[in-house]
């Protein structure tokens, strides 16, 4: 049975101020961090270990990726770090405060923007200064495959060809994998790995910092998942329609 | 012109405990954490940036490393860790007081094992619980790859097969590099690099946490080298012959 683990970052300091993220490059807040920490004594506690490490190249997931092999005596484990495992890109809308944001647009375009698995946000002007596409961060992406904007399957679709190319292998040589992302790269996995339907899975909350274990057989089929706990043991069952909405 | 940064970790636990360390994974002091955001601080305020770095196994050259991506606001770079950066292995002398040893075996032996280039320290018997080839961290070595000890030569035979196998790759390709080390696998660099003579090599002190620029021109010659300060240039050659003795 292999057991992986899958983190969403701690608390980002635009979680704190509620702005829209995507692949802008902000820091936890200080219970972002403490979050990390958390998460890597509840793993060490419950005796998990890991041989390799996948995150995204935004600062919030590879802080919290850092801190938890910091807690775990882990920190000489190779890490990779790809775009591919990025936030979902929210375009035009980045840096925006979302309250703000739904009293110009309307709630219910803003949910339609956070919530469709299909409906892009507005893109961004490659003169935006807000367009990273020559940044040596991206130096690995053709000027065309970075994103002016994305929906979910947009970003569903280079998480699960990273999954195939990169993490797969490491799964079937037997190394234990920890992936801290965030809220849309781990669902774009979770959709995948259980078959989630679109209306399940835009209601999947992630919640911040809380090691989340699919067990999978195999044929890297899930058995069960649940997150981690101080208690030792599963806390929380992940059920998509019983999830509460995002705040 | 080609630059490389290279730099010895912030002051150990053991630094200041005055004991062998060697393979054994101390961390850092909190001096050497202070050490390393300075030289962080330095390299940004200097204007370097990296696209690659390399590091050892050992959690006070992975912690130095990482605290200086983090002041450069560089965390994204790929960061490859491989035990052949590892300080030199110090055999059966890990861990012991370097006064205690020297009280012991004589001063003049110890100086031998602490500045000879082919004297080896003691070995480690395979049943002490020092000897970590079982461990995963350094699963990739074979058995009998694993070190009972070391002389100086041994630890730079590793050090330059991985800088012509990893690190001269990256360099032809281009790529700035920054390589945080220990005192000896530096001295291994420094020591190929310069050409510098036995006798120069051992006497030769590397500080703690200061940025250790080497300009090399396109065929990796040398052409000069600096340590970086925080006045934005040049603050100390490196002249073997003039090094002071390490204390």
């Amino acid at each position: 049975m292999i057991k992986i683990v899958l983190i969403r970052h701690g608390q980002s300091v635009w979680n704190v101020e509620n702005r829209f993220t995507g692949w802008t490059d902000v820091d936890l807040s200080e219970n972002g961090l403490v979050e990390a920490h958390h998460a890597g004594t509840i793993l060490k506690k419950n005796g998990y270990s890991f041989d390799i490490a996948f995150t995204s190249v935004l600062k919030r997931a590879i802080r919290t990726l850092w801190t938890i092999l910091q807690e775990m005596d882990l920190m000489w484990i190779p890490v990779y770090k790809s775009w591919s495992l990025n936030e979902r890109h929210y375009g035009a809308l980045q840096g925006l405060n979302k309250a703000e944001t739904a009293a110009k647009y309307g709630e219910e375009q803003v949910l339609l923007w956070r919530r469709s698995v299909d409906i892009r946000p507005p893109a961004l002007d490659k003169n935006d200064p807000r367009y990273e596409a020559s940044s040596p961060r991206y130096q690995s992406l053709k000027e065309e495959e970075f994103p002016l904007t994305e929906n979910l399957e947009d970003a569903e679709a280079r998480v699960l060809k990273y999954w195939d190319d990169k993490i797969v292998p490491a799964l079937k040589e037997g190394q234990k994998v920890i992936i801290a992302a965030h809220g849309n790269s781990i669902r774009a996995l979770i959709q995948y790995l259980d078959n989630v339907s679109a209306d399940g899975i835009v209601n999947l909350n992630i919640p911040t910092g809380i090691p989340l274990v699919y067990e999978l057989d195999d044929d890297l089929k899930p058995i069960r998942h649940y997150y981690l706990g101080m208690g030792g043991e599963v806390t929380e069952e992940i059920l998509p329609n019983e999830q509460q909405k995002e705040k």
